[in-house]
């Protein structure tokens, strides 16, 4: 059945009917008063999710190019960075600050773990001369489905000069995230997350400290120069051909954001995770993760002893039309990730719980039909209650 | 009346309506078998139209970031480059490099001109030590609609070791252009122009040479990365999250171009711009540009004595839903740009003139109601005899 898919990953996600209409509008003029108007529209919607006062910059690319811009705008060849990982996307946060020429300390917790906020205090304690200019975090680790306590490594930073730049591609809107509150100088996060659009957008807050920083930076930098990018913002604009049908896309979701409300579209996603949660462990399947430091994003879960995970994937989308995604590096084939981000409903979990049970069945494995399933929805039930 | 645009601009240009629906098909994984099978229709679509058998790169980007993976993966810091620039595009190019730490020389030509193949080859014979690492040349010059005799101007090189790195963004599938039969190392061009699709992805062809110096360059750069795409491209995925969106669109605008043949789209690119110009002369307007090196893509005409460009904009605009584009730089206020590029038929040619006529009327120039639509309709007629 062509196009019928239950795409249960950490990105792309699913893209609503009305938001896939939206993506659909003919082209308009980058540089004529209708641009204008929907930049405007959406900036302020950004901002909403953001929790921000703070300017945000949108560029034409994947979540990756606004790390890539969170490096070369705000860290200087030479200079001192702190990158906390936990995982695959911190590593890579790591990997473009070196490419950069920073000196990358890294602070690395075992995949699996979430960041420790007193390991930050001392190591930034000890920093007398403030030689560590920028503290790179991921907000939710992607490759293990850990969310780390943003707010309490913020607070770990305590008064040090250090900008904190985060990493929320997979975070924001699914789970807390308070840009001004929390003092976040860079927050990155992408469109293909629970912005319910599709890949080709990054977003990037920036506080009056970043851009004091970005002013001084002597990084290369043309396509990613964010002062260019507030210069263009303000005439209503942006420095190159932006994409079009994601923006027009994005008018239309952060309209359903608004409808539906932040505060209930994180209650729903981490109430996905608890369905999730539930069924996998009621088919005794082991979580690769802690329930303290689960992701409303996504959820890993362990490939039985002797079952191969992308052998149960396989079957998963093959006779299923259930997408789920791999484990990556030291977790290939070991783990599969199951994405609960987005557009997706507490049914949407059911049904891939339900294919999971028969999938696993299909492996050898003798799970308990239905068991998995029923453990949702007694989590969906208790929490209507 | 809403949406109904003649949308007259060198990109992004209209888009067609069997790939705004492509636009709107479901997400699907990245990382999976059907993204495999879209990545290989579509490089192979490209090749054809590139006119190449060398591999080609798709970035989710503006095309502004093809420009600076040609200048990030191929010039190291240092290196010297010569910057062919007839206009807005050639200068960018050469602020690029400059950014990206090469020793840039430039050779400028007058706006409104082509550059002059004998003055590269001399330049090229007077660097006997082969200092210059590689020559930047725009193919189309957006900003004045000159088109540079791309042939002449690689033969020019001739055998100087110097990498031939071309953007044509706005020319490639307008005009003709041979990657391999004339020679050219890097090509880069652009989704939303002669491609039909909106803007989200730049294309880049890499000959073998190319791909020796992106090896050896020690410039800093991780998304732009070319080699890392190329080790993604062997099986069938993208380092990131590519702009799915585009990618369908691009399969189903390649068919369309297949349907159509390369030869007969430029006949038509070319028919159009005769029309435009015949058009434009016979209101008595004057064009920027000579009739030998004018643009299949854009044709920039001079606003009369007395009038601002902007003014006859404003009112093709708001009176008569035509969008067409202003100058640039120094040419900004003084010239309008009328795309002719992609899914543009002699229709939208004779309703875009005669709406001119109606404009120039408008803002107190003489112009005689039916004249230009008369010129462009005979050199339409004659081209069908």
């Amino acid at each position: 059945m062509e196009e019928k898919q239950y795409l249960m990953l950490p990105g792309p996600t699913p893209v609503p009917p009305r938001v896939l209409r939206a993506l659909a509008k003919p082209m308009i003029n980058h540089r004529g008063p209708e641009f204008k108007t929907l930049l405007s529209e959406i900036t302020a919607g950004l901002k909403e999710v953001f929790r921000t006062e703070n300017d945000i910059i949108i560029y034409p690319s994947a979540g990756t190019g606004g790390m890539e811009a969170a490096v070369a705008n705000f860290i200087s060849p030479g200079e001192k960075v702190l990158v906390v990982s936990i995982g695959n996307f911190g590593d890579r946060f790591a990997e473009i600050a070196r490419r950069f020429g920073a000196r990358v300390e890294k602070m690395d917790f075992a995949w699996g773990t979430a960041a420790d906020p007193a390991a930050l205090e001392e190591r930034l304690k000890e920093d007398k001369d403030k030689e560590i200019k920028a503290v790179f975090v991921t907000h939710n680790e992607t490759s293990t489905g850990v969310t780390n306590d943003l707010k309490a490594l913020r607070k770990a930073a305590g008064e040090h000069p250090a900008l904190f730049i985060v990493d929320s591609v997979s975070g924001l809107g699914a789970m807390e995230l308070e840009t001004d509150g929390w003092n976040l100088d860079v927050v990155v996060a992408g469109s293909q997350k629970s912005f319910m659009i599709p890949p080709g957008l990054s977003f990037i807050a920036v506080s009056r400290r970043a851009w004091e920083a970005a002013e001084k930076c002597t990084n290369a930098r043309y396509y990613w120069d964010i002062r260019e990018a507030r210069k263009y913002a303000e005439k209503g604009q942006t420095p190159y051909t932006p994409a079009l049908p994601q923006l027009t896309a994005l008018a239309e979701s952060l309209r359903m954001i608004k409808e539906e409300g932040l505060p209930r579209i994180i209650a729903r996603h981490r109430r996905l995770r608890d369905m999730v949660r539930a069924g996998v462990r009621a088919l005794g399947l082991e979580l690769l993760v802690k329930d303290e430091i689960a992701s409303n994003a996504v959820t890993a879960v362990c490939a039985p002893a002797g079952i191969e995970a992308d052998a149960i994937r396989r079957l998963l989308r093959e006779r299923y039309g259930v997408i789920v995604a791999g484990g990556q590096n030291k977790l290939k084939n070991k783990i599969f990730r199951i994405g609960h981000l987005g557009y997706v409903c507490e049914t949407d979990i059911l049904a891939t719980l339900a294919a999971l049970e028969m999938a696993l069945i299909g492996c050898g494995f003798k799970a308990n039909l239905g068991q998995g399933v029923r453990a949702a929805q007694e989590v969906a039930l208790a929490a209507t209650q």
